[in-house]
């Protein structure tokens, strides 16, 4: 992805690995600050996965193939590392793909950096296909919406629900972006923002409440990414998606949701099934270290929601565009 | 309202006069701080009206009597004061409906302060039976959703969507509030958890982006405010109530709007002529004064939606529940 860095744009991914040291973007201090960590142990990237210096499904798999790579080299026992890093985030399958991944490839006695590397690359090729596919969807003028962030530094490059925008903008479309904020970490705000701002595409933020007031403006499309997608189509996403969902249903806009195969989970017969993780109220009642809500209130902070089938249109994968009952299609797929 | 001071539980209202002196607590520093603040020149009501020192719908209207009243005790010119005060916001409609009551009332040389605490009283009765017609929609062991502030804070005194919360509880009944926080001012986690707090009701913040979450858990009821209501039924609230409006109808969960005589605008046909405000964009981007969006990142900040009628189960006005065909009924009240 391009990174407007002061000596002007620079292309990065959100995580890599040199030698034994596994590099991420600190995804936490995006935009006030632009601050590559690194680590060499695995312990201290299931750290990173737990307090979100690496976010976004299919990035949190690659942070997680990086640390098996880690383990591997280092002589730990693979079982247990593979436990630890499944341990961090309930929500997102990537996670759990590509640490299964990984234990099949090291299984196998495959070089460990050359396995997580490959997984790395076969996301981003992915995640490029996943823009090839749907940026016909976006034509010019038109006015589309996303959530959160389902960019680059989501995925480490393209992005899933920003990869067609990205392509469509290369090709020379021009459109407009509403960007909702989606509270309580704020990853449109400052995630979305700052990757559309770094590529020149026209948006503007707006707060997670407001999506039903620009629908009735007129939107064309919503494209979001997912955490969770199970065999009959509902998917797990971050809070609010489940809103817009009904909301775009409300006005007949086409709600579409891009994710690679490793964000598919066959084994789950229904969205019901998945789990959504409950994180520290911590992250509504205080923003940016100081406490906004009265001493005594609490807050429940489901940090995803779970949006049935019926309310998309299409999912738009490295296999082309599916409607629900089409996603078995890619069932076969292998990284 | 019953407010915990650092010495015990002490009774508030949102505003009042004191001999020539307006006045108001300053509701952008709750919970945090509570001050209060006075005015004795329409010219700084009408700051505080913009500012947000005081805010919702009803407590605005009763801010404008207020100002409207110094106004004449000054020897002010009426016809420029009433422009002055009906020129700081545009979409809640007491502030117009008080201002051109007051000018009726002095008109017919009504002593100015008497004239505006006969407005404040009566607001404050009328959000008291919004409170008693509305008290019984909540049942032991209800979880109700509400959004933004809509309690005595917003109204002077009992709020509206809040009144019947108050009275519930008083009646001995047991029950859980979702407090929807309400960016970008967040005024449900600062104004709307405190009430509650103060009042020791069960509640717990979220953000408003988890309504659809909760819903499909279990919430009995949603009820909101209003600042403006159209003929027809249709209603402005504070952005992000179009959103739980239509979430309630896909879950068949009734929709209440809580409000006095003072907010419908009979004068409009339907909710598409309303004005809604937008605010700064500094708003949304800047939270407690600092910068969190990406530099050359705008937003877009309009600060209420419109609700079609056709999401509303009924209105609780202090003439009982009206449907939204039947609030033609309450057209005659007079304050």
């Amino acid at each position: 992805m391009r990174i407007l860095t002061e000596k002007g744009p620079k292309e990065y991914r959100a995580v890599w690995m040199e030698g034994d040291r596994i590099i991420m973007i600190d995804q936490r201090l995006i935009p006030q600050q632009f601050r590559l960590v690194e680590f060499s142990l695995v312990e201290d990237v299931a750290k990173a996965i737990k307090n979100m210096t690496v976010r976004g499904a299919p990035a949190i798999g690659v942070a997680a193939a990086y640390g098996m790579a880690s383990a591997a080299l280092n002589g730990q026992d693979l079982a247990a590392s593979a436990s630890l890093l499944k341990a961090q985030r309930p929500t997102a399958f990537d996670l759990f793909y590509a640490v299964d991944h990984m234990l099949e490839r090291l299984s196998k006695g495959d070089e460990p950096v050359k396995a997580a590397n490959d997984y790395a690359d076969s996301i981003i090729r992915r995640c490029k296909q996943i823009g090839e596919q749907g940026e016909k969807l976006i034509s010019d003028g038109a006015k589309v919406m996303t959530h959160c962030n389902a960019g680059a530094l989501a995925t480490v490059d393209y992005g899933t629900a920003l990869a067609p925008i990205r392509m469509a903008w290369k090709a020379g479309r021009r459109f407009f972006v509403y960007v909702s904020e989606t509270r309580p970490r704020l990853q449109g705000m400052k995630l979305t923002a700052y990757e559309l701002r770094n590529e020149g595409i026209p948006h503007s933020i707006i707060v997670d409440g407001a999506s039903g007031h620009f629908m009735r403006q007129g939107v064309d499309l919503v494209i979001v990414g997912a955490d969770r997608i199970a065999a009959n189509g509902d998917f797990a996403n971050k809070v609010g998606t489940f809103e817009k969902a009904v909301l775009a249903k409300e006005f007949d806009i086409p709600f579409y949701v891009a994710a690679p195969i490793s964000t598919f989970d066959f084994g789950l017969k229904s969205g019901m099934e998945i789990v959504i993780e409950d994180r520290d109220e911590d992250e509504i009642t205080f923003i940016e270290g100081k406490r906004l809500a009265p001493e005594g209130s609490g807050a429940l902070n489901p940090s995803f929601d779970m949006t049935p089938s019926k309310y998309v249109r299409g999912f738009i994968t490295e296999g082309g565009i599916l409607s629900p009952r089409e996603i078995g299609k890619i069932k076969g797929a292998r990284i």
